[in-house]
């Protein structure tokens, strides 16, 4: 590589010199405009502290499971990349160490979206002009590092160079949500969002369960020793999340199952959870009871619910005693949502305060499930591509298996679902070009008129995830 | 939009240039050939009785569940669309009315292939030149009226018009068949053809099954009241159907087993079927008999067997109730045909006179498991992409999917499937154009040769599906 | 066609200018590599013996489920193709009468990667500038014929001509392996490898398992009348197989599950197996279990572990019985992978010596399943297109579908998987120009710089399998 590293103004536009131009025409339309990051993992402290970022290990590669997890692939260690805190662990605390490891890997990275993001935050945000390699990893590492150290580089400051208009954080259930309050007595009220996440309190047989419960108890005030008091404390938190501006919940299940157990059951179930006699049938079975009574509190108090199904989370056992969740060991399973999701759409799907935006990492269900069922329930929405497939082949294939059934009007509009801050222009930029390169292929196959492509592309990446995660 | 509303010559032909160049030739080797509807939903009495098709409300939008599912998820209601019949619903009577509703809906079909066929329509067959919308909703309705309203716009003469040569319509089993007789007196009897569709008699826990085989016994002359005598009906009933010119049957179930009960078993669940006790694993096993039950009879008759599974029908309770069947709420499920299909396969699948034809809605299984078996199976054709999937990019991904294992002449060549009568020359010509740009490739990849695509091109379109449905 | 027979040296890249241009450049990287087979299922004898491939339905036709497969499907017959070996089958045994069915049917193969192949043997190695058809299968026969005559046209000979720089074998576990023997005393042994194959062995339930017990038996000279016997003899053999230079084992089942039992539970299977009392699932279950120990071992020896699940075999009962098992009735199931490698994940996942390499005929899995296992667990690596996905379209999508995830470093590069030892070098520039035009598509987007593909093109041709099948 003799030139410069530089980001090619057309990256990511279709090869095709006709539908290039169309293409470039249609981004032109997008490129511009605020970012709405309505579902994602920025953790709140961050703009509620606004302090700086640390040491370019610390921000691009020690939290990025997308990044360990390759170099693991390719036989780095977690404890060598930074990751891990029990004490028998050698893990590496260098962090010039730790970024060169991650620049000697940078070839695995080729084809996959981290490395196009990553290209993107390194040139554009941080003025890289050479490739990471062993060689160029001490360079970049003192480049990156002072531009971390600058006053103008902290997540507020940030807000404002990112253009994002709004962001939406992904609280527990049952947080106070004080850094939000912070946030809202600086002005920030409407820029940053909480998001209402039950994840743990919803399923009875996890280690935690009751230490969660008794979390919910202490922040909501309401006694959870009984079915209905649980019930009442999640409407209660729920009702917090509102004031503080929260716009959705969001839900991580392994099935997609809706289907309610009647009051009678569900209160025996909770009560063999407390009593430490739950099996996981009947854990599961209340999972699935419960994301049909989060619906329901969903068409009384309007928030938005989103579906994140079918993950089978920390497949490895000894990574997962070692270092804990999310590092990368979450791997996609089969998920069914035709069946699954009809006790909740038969009963609210045509509800005028109900909202529901379905995810998947299965892509098989768009055409089959996703999309027919978004093209015809007016409550539901199809979320943007998810997770592994956030990447510019897999949602070009999001496009073409979802619209020709779905249409534009019922999709969700793009999220970047990410806590790599410094990612999230990269990411929008990328489904933004993505997006018009399949509207100009529309345009270039006489399927869609010009001006309706570049109307549609400002539905995508700005309208259409405004309105779908309007409380409701 | 300032240029007027035409349908570009290059429609639906790939981009690229070179490519599109070969595709132009490719696409007019086929353009002008006649129609093989040999799968449809068109209703014989339009034939038999050759009247007017009323009002454009009727005409395009009311009975078309495709249109009215993509507009109630935009939050239409069906009775605003014309649709509902019950006494405590406020349905729309105003033609114009529901006319302006699904105009002002238009931008919601970007992207579907209901939008590229209903511009066909518009501009090819009434000679609309505005895009329709809130503002020209009246002007293209007006248009449109008087041209349905013109002498040479009843279903005969647009036989003639749309160059169909032949066009099988759907017929449930107990059809006495008066109206093709009528068309056969007429000379229409070599060009619409019936289809023997006995869905409903081979569920015997659907709530109308024994009213159904009751229309069955009237129709056969044949006493239902045993097992015997229900298969002797049936076959009665096909031997009727075939005197009357048709070619096959179809059928739509759930699953695609095709397991065979032994006869003292079948007997014992068609009494208690009879008796009202058959449970709905009993009913679902039974289903799958007749499907071997009925490959047998074709291979006796010699009736292309036609399947369609893997939908679940009437997802939402309420819409059912309130409007009844086919209203946009039949979603997809997972299919299996490998091990489903075995038992028919096995015995049948090389037996002269048996033909089937598998469809299916989850595209998963073209590559897996549908070209797999076409590709070695002589009674094996592997049908058109189907419903949601009769669409551009869709088809498309069918021709990559299965081309390679099934190659083209293990396929049937495109069948329409609609009641939309008016969009039937849309619909084939965009199948035809489809495969013109996939077959452009192969020769642009020089994968085939032009001569080869021409040839190949006309199979597709013309002799592939006569000689698939041909009665064996 | 008017033109002679040739073969384009722009074939199977993409149509598109631009990234052809691309696309020439990375393949002539490529297209003068070594070919590197490390799967495969060339006979053994060939090489051991060198003599004469026979007549050209021997060497093309005959032994070829890929060509039988699809004439079958079109009204040909096994016997009429020269296949069958029972004594009331009228089994063709004209060479020439065989080939000129196939000639007739050359129509049928049009966009299947059979035809690509068999056009780039008969035009490059045997010269041939005729299409097959009817008319031409004589003159076409007879300088085939002549070709294959020649004395340089023999086994090792053909390695030359070929660039093979290395081929395994497939053997099974019981194999003495005296070919391989002979080869190693003329020179061939780090040339020729044979691959352990202990498939029979592992499925107590198959009607020849105790045979084929007798055989693991007499070949280690171990005792397996016992659970720990049986171990000790497949033990003893893959050390046989390790000091042969075998680099790999190879497993396919139908179920990709490894679920090992207790020992006490896997003797009592064992042991009603030889009893002849093994019930279906618990052969089942014992299967799953012999992959984990087969894993386990692999740990010790660091044999690479190629696993190739999801194929129900001789689908059709009549064929198996005339004709026996590979004739073109084995169809692909849905394969699960994220459950069922857990345990030898889980167990060996990141073991040193361990090395897994999954194939699959679900494409599926790919973005759902195998690419995120492959891009976080260091021993697993994702293997070629397999079988039925072997071909120009079905690459492009394994491509596409699993790199954007797992990254190239975590494939096994392309293996041929053919027992067509003249299709190997159609094989592999087949595969290698679809890399080039992935690739080139990369580039020309902008998310790989040139030098980098150029780099990534010559790993996945050459270095990639190299080292994926490097005994750890």
């Amino acid at each position: 590589m003799s030139e410069p590293w530089t980001l090619h103004p057309d990256r990511a536009l279709p090869a095709d010199p006709a539908t290039r131009d169309l293409a470039r025409e249609i981004y032109a339309a997008t490129k511009d405009l605020p970012l709405v990051s309505m579902h994602g993992h920025v953790p709140v402290e961050w703009f509620a502290q606004d302090t700086s970022f640390g040491d370019p290990a610390q921000l691009f590669v020690v939290p990025d499971h997308y990044l360990t997890r390759m170099l693991v692939s390719q036989g780095e260690t977690l404890p060598r990349l930074g990751v891990g805190s029990t004490a028998d662990e050698a893990v590496e605390t260098d962090p010039r160490e730790i970024w060169r490891r991650f620049c000697a890997g940078w070839k695995h990275f080729r084809g996959t979206p981290t490395r196009y993001w990553l290209e993107h935050e390194l040139v554009e945000i941080f003025g890289v002009t050479q490739r990471p390699s062993a060689e160029t990893a001490d360079a970049i590492y003192d480049q990156v590092a002072a531009r971390i150290a600058e006053p103008d580089f902290r997540p507020r400051a940030l807000l404002d160079r990112f253009r994002i208009e709004v962001i939406a954080t992904t609280d527990p259930a049952w947080a106070t949500l004080d850094d939000h309050a912070k946030l809202a007595a600086d002005g920030y009220g409407e820029r940053v969002l909480p998001t209402f996440r039950p994840d743990p309190l919803l399923h009875p047989d996890r280690p935690t369960w009751r230490e969660d419960l008794e979390r919910l108890a202490a922040a909501s005030g309401v006694d959870v020793s009984s079915y209905d008091g649980y019930l009442e404390a999640l409407r209660t938190q729920r009702e917090r999340f509102v004031a503080a501006g929260a716009r959705a919940t969001d839900h991580g299940h392994l099935f997609a199952d809706t289907t309610p157990l009647d009051d009678a059951e569900a209160r025996r179930v909770f009560d063999a959870a407390l009593a430490g006699t739950v099996t996981a049938a009947e854990a599961q079975a209340f999972s699935g009871h419960m994301l049909f009574q989060m619906a329901a509190m969903s068409a009384e108090d309007g928030l938005v619910m989103q579906l994140h199904p079918g993950v089978l989370r920390d497949h490895a056992s000894a990574p997962f005693a070692a270092f804990g969740p999310d590092k990368g060991y979450d791997i996609p399973v089969v998920t069914e949502f035709t069946r699954s999701l009809r006790p909740v759409l038969d009963a609210f799907g045509h509800h005028p305060r109900f909202r529901m935006i379905a995810f998947t990492v299965d892509e098989d269900v768009y055409s089959r499930e996703l999309a027919p069922l978004a093209g015809v329930y007016p409550a539901l929405r199809l979320g943007a591509p998810w997770w592994f497939l956030d990447a510019p082949d897999a949602m070009r294939r999001f496009r073409e298996a979802a619209t020709e059934t779905a249409g534009f009007s019922n999709m969700s509009g793009f999220v970047d679902d990410t806590r790599a801050f410094c990612s999230i222009p990269a990411r929008h930029d990328l489904a933004r070009r993505v997006d018009a390169g399949y509207l100009a292929r529309l345009v270039a196959e006489h399927r869609l008129d010009l001006d309706e492509a570049l109307d549609t592309a400002v539905d995508l990446a700005y309208r259409l995830p405004l309105a779908a995660y309007e409380r409701r």
